[in-house]
């Protein structure tokens, strides 16, 4: 079995140790001798990484691979292990091999996928339930969904971080509007959960996952809010098609709304303001979700005391260290 | 049985009728012969009111007036009523009398006391549970708890207001740790649900209701928010004096740090960024409960179309009209 | 030949005047006498009105009318003529009486047309020439880009405002290109054209302007920024569909970006920031147009001194009354 | 006599030399061997120190470590001072130690007290005069106000710097209330001169300055704003306690937004906006004093040019160099 | 004597009386009968005031009056007087009768002046007394400066408000630097009296208060501050003329930059930010001169309780009603 | 022929070679010896330098160097160019050695000064072009223009950026105000076209070019804001002087608003908000040259993908590649 980062040890030789080969840079030290500095990563965390006999010559095929072959020496260094390698050869990045080297879900895929299509099984308006079922039929669609993560960083950015984050809110939203109900106030339930559903879908387009992650052309330049926006409406047509009643031209917009507004301000993103309660609630419960998460991931394991910034809070946290 | 907002009748007239007055305001037509104008409330709505016959000497006594009975008639103007008084009289603003007149929650006041008073008993740690007997046990506060508005305006503007905001509150907390729970990630419920019933407490210091609903004048120089962050402190002062365990150093300025960043970010009133994974959820579902109440209040019974700008919220909503 | 606005004289009696009924109000008079304040207008201006002896169970008709035909007096009041009304009727608003009546550009329309038809003829890009083309081949939108307004208020408010401004913009696009391109900066001419013609083209759907001026439910929840991206993309597939050379997907996504980011800045309400040099022009064009047309009709006609704070830009403004 | 940074001299030994250490790093040179890279401090300065042949196992009890004994050499580079070390050995920092090592107020502390002592004891409000007596009367109290630094950066970072920014702000209250009282304007001197004695008071439970300068949990999660307010209630009730008459619950109010609000506005950190004359003279007599101290310390020795920003003041100052 | 505000008495008739006409505007009754609706000042106050047999064409030149000529009554309405006017006529705005009814400073002219005077005289600086001097010998600019309020509204909005506001401000300038002095921080005294004196002179150019308050063209387009900077120039000119030592180069502009940056921050209207420690001293006694009076003026002799929102400060103040 | 940045070759001695030098830094390696990391620029561009046998005692003199003679080698390293040198010494930085040596604007000199002086002839207004001859005639400011950069980083920060930037700006609106008449909307050319010459024209005294970029103290005490709105006065006057028609008073307030405000907000640095459409119109042609320069600029020679962010944008471009 190859090694992992979480399994290194200082003194064992590493032979044959395949990972995602992270910010390679060339250095050159006092006498101008150069040198590359990197990380190491899998799924199971990451490592630094010196190479002294590196060869500037190789830094360009190296900038352009994601995944490497390495082997050499651990050595233990100011209390963190440190890789130095005598050879790196640069691998091709099969979907195979990116699969087991990147960040993943802690819960399982099929476990989380089968909570959202049950709860958008539950759907009872038929022209939603058709726009739901036309997703649900869009394999490759399905299989980026479950596939992508949520973000580049701040919150979710793992394989199955979008899917992760989206059932949670369903989940959250579920519950919240049956208290609702219960204390009188009446959402529809299925404009919730189909928007919950639908509010960050295209950032299977936006972001791409497979060659690490990182943003594609048209996420940059249009953005999964948009794209959003527009998946319903293609979903839309291809459902009336499949032969289900037609979504009404406003409930349409309501919809589009809440995909476009769940940023909740302009400063932040949203094309347009929450225009329904059910648009309100979805801004509101993705916010809640992303921000506890970050919260909950920013004490994790962390001693009694101070955190540093969270990045998407915008200040540091208390770990109660428990 | 006197008339009431909801029972009057164009044509029938009012005798001994019994309302809050409303903005009293004296106005002069163009003969410069002066008239009042006002608003006429009670717990079944408002009422628009004039009385050309009214003597100025008179505003000074109406204007210090919460509660009056009038003599009159109604008429319809403008597809909506009026009052034209001929008599009004200033009545002593009891609190039967404003017991009576004074909005009121929807729900049942002994309803929503039992499920807060249910969800604080199942707290586990003894320390919190300890603080929160120091509450429950003082009589007046929760009396005040039980009456007092969430709200001059915007939301939970009405008798009761405040323990159904919270009381809501606390529901969704209870929900969404459960589901963070079921999902892997623990947070401390106690804290939540600690938090979440102290963070508006001092509304109870902040608002008056008797006479009308207003700011006190501590309320409008201290404030709910750093009253609240005091209020922890002196039950759990009394509760250590009563016996039960003292709650650590740190845990007080946790869940201090919880009622002082309830309002999430210094320009909406918060004295403290959330620093802990519960503060940032408190917070989160503070906004969330306020935001979707204020959306579901604001097209309640509105036509299928755009409302005007909602307060709390910064901009209209589409009414679906359903 | 029937009254206009412009052609009103104090003394001389309206018979039979046709004109939009702009902001009816019941007013009641000290007496509880109720009487109707409005404004009239018709493409050639604005006047007060008053109808003394208004019947307010007319107001429901009256609040539905957009057209009215009246007998009544000219009056002068105030240096300013008013209209007293002695008889109200509303009329149907038919496209030809709604024609004749809202305000319209002081451009001939035709001539308009012609130039922007000019300068999208002069695009050689042959896969943007192809997506031009499915917009001038689509009937319908042409007859609504031609005379749909610009905005509501603000700036170019009338029929006609919105090819008006387009135009005005493709100019001054195509001027501007041609100076960067002597002066050694290349920029992409037919993306810079199409951009501008793109850009606001959907406000066809955010506005309606056949009965007064309005937004439709889908351009309070959508807008014309999002559905501008949406209408690229539509006709694009359009182009393609009828043999037009694809557009290149970056190329796709660099046209939505400049519809996207026209506003140039989220609070102004774009969706993205502008993110290629035509993008940045398109932008500091539109508002560059909008800002001096703005601030040429603030001062137009004003005396010598300073105007009211003109709403689009935030200041009043010193007119040299010239 | 032990060295100090002020007495380094290049060629001349250090032998048994106490500093702070500040910021210890391992950093690595090119032949992966390790060094550590550190400032050393005391009152009298700062100076760079480096440490060749560091091993770095003794990484973990450096970081511990406040206060250092080293033998080493002074070399000159690049025009500045750099120790070299030989030995470094961690000392207990001793509240004896800590004192001459940390940077103290350039102004005698007792004299300093003084002021402050002789302006309070011109308090003529007995119930004011009360409350001040409770806080003269609290030793350890008036001890951590004579020793704590009002900030741990921006300004007055220093032992006494808290007692020294208050008395020079009360020094200043006295001399304004004065020159507006001889212009005819009515300030209530007593309550501004208690406003700015507790002002910053609570920051003796925010900063903790034995171990090196640093915020305590309850500075992080509650802070002294609050807790200052907090403090204004605890010692009015002891001065109750202990006799003296009790303050106005207005008055209380009153002190205590004053408290709330000296930062000015929310923004700043502000509970509350300043709500009496009283109150916003303090909020301007603290900025006045805060800014004014760092705009000569920032300039303070510096040739004759630009400086680098002012972090308080957020921009560059030009010194006179005079 | 004829009657001013402060003598009004309902049932005495007001005969031959002269005014302030302030905001005369036309409305119409009910009945489309027109009156006079406006406010009259003089140095005593200001009073409601109704004209019911008003004639529209008078609006034209009422309009242009400032000073009219009234006979009528006073009658008490709504606890207030109101004068009822018979007879209109406009005055001459001749400077003696301006004089008569502008509200003026509390404070005597030339016991303000000679204030200042004796300031000016102390400075030590060559260079800075010569350019002092240019100004004090300017009659014309030391009249204006005697005269000229310091606002059009906020704070100082009276005859002599300029110089009260200045001299005040320099009073607490010479206090402050000289406490700092004591504290051992040496600030130049000459620079930041001269950055007083100097900072709002050029309001003597924004302002125009013959006719009633209001802006100079020059005012608006130009403003105090830039011509402010620009005069320093002006004078420092005319001081080299006169035989007094140049001002360096850069004391020119430290002294200019102190004018151009006394509002602080670029959102307040500074055209730089302060530079010096002497400029950050200006700005920020600026805005505790004109914070303090803002708040003084905003609770004088308001009953116990909270008032409106105070203009320049943007928040309700609590009065104390002492 | 001296080696240019251009013209270097690894592994080709340099030899003479003379260079701007960039930000010399003292380094250390890790054995204690300093070693010089420093940048060469000349008109065709930047390399890196680094001098290992670098004398520390040389840093001050090489600090106050802006032009350097060297000897050494040029190596390949990471795919970029590297200067090793030998020996280095500091020349002096005569004017024929910086003009050689600083960047340079990619058009003629003549040529661009051509332009700007043909459309001033164009002024028909005889006290405009009065005003503008008294800026033709002053040689040395006009030299000034000639040479000046228009900014230190962001956009024309290179010899005859001024010049460049404002001839675009002024062959932009002269085409813009044509195409506005040509439409019916009537703009002040000659006002328009003044303003643009004079808008940035005290950069000439904001920034020094002639020992590299930087600015003035008056540039940062003062700017070219404020001394531009001067610098009309000032010519005015000659102008006047040398027998041109005087400017009316409020055309001097017009122009110098113009000036003022051409940054278009307080925020960015405008004194006074645009306040004429003249005014409108340069603050907005500022702001599209500007960022369609900086633009266009920043995507140039880029391979196709995202650009870092550019500064002045604040955002990353995406490049087309073409």
């Amino acid at each position: 079995m190859s090694a992992t980062v979480q399994t290194l040890q200082p003194g064992t030789p590493v032979s044959g140790g395949v990972f995602l080969l992270i910010n390679p840079q060339a250095r050159e030290n006092t006498n101008g001798k150069p040198y590359l500095r990197c990380m190491l990563r899998d799924s199971t965390g990451e490592v630094a990484c010196r190479w002294w006999t590196f060869d500037p010559a190789q830094l360009p095929s190296l900038e352009r691979a994601s995944v490497v072959e390495i082997d050499g020496d651990v050595v233990a260094f100011k209390g963190q292990q440190q890789v130095h390698v005598q050879t790196m050869r640069p691998l091709e990045p099969t979907p195979h091999r990116l699969k087991s080297l990147l960040p993943t879900s802690s819960r399982d895929n099929d476990e989380m996928f089968a909570e959202v299509r049950t709860l958008l099984e539950s759907i009872t308006s038929p022209s939603l339930r058709g726009l739901v079922d036309a997703v649900l039929d869009d394999d490759p669609l399905i299989a980026d969904f479950r596939a992508a993560p949520a973000a580049m960083s701040m919150h979710h950015a793992w394989i199955g971080g979008l899917m992760e984050h989206t059932g949670q809110m369903m989940r959250i939203g579920d519950a919240v509007v049956g208290l609702y109900g219960d204390a009188g106030i009446s959402l529809d339930r299925d404009m919730v959960l189909v928007g919950l559903f639908f509010h960050d879908l295209a950032k299977t387009a936006e972001l791409q996952w497979r060659d690490g992650f990182g943003y594609t052309v048209r996420g940059n330049l249009v953005g999964h809010i948009v794209d959003g926006a527009q998946l319903v409406e293609t979903k839309a047509s291809e459902a009336e098609l499949a032969g289900a009643p037609a979504l009404a031209d406003d409930d349409l917009a309501v919809l589009q709304n809440i995909v476009l507004s769940h940023h909740g301000r302009a400063e932040y993103g949203a094309a347009k303001p929450p225009m329904t309660p059910e648009a309100v609630l979805v801004a509101r419960i993705d916010e809640l979700e992303a921000h506890t998460r970050m919260a909950a991931d920013g004490v994790a394991g962390h001693a009694r005391g101070m955190t540093e910034v969270v990045g998407g809070l915008g200040n540091r946290l208390f770990a109660r260290g428990e």
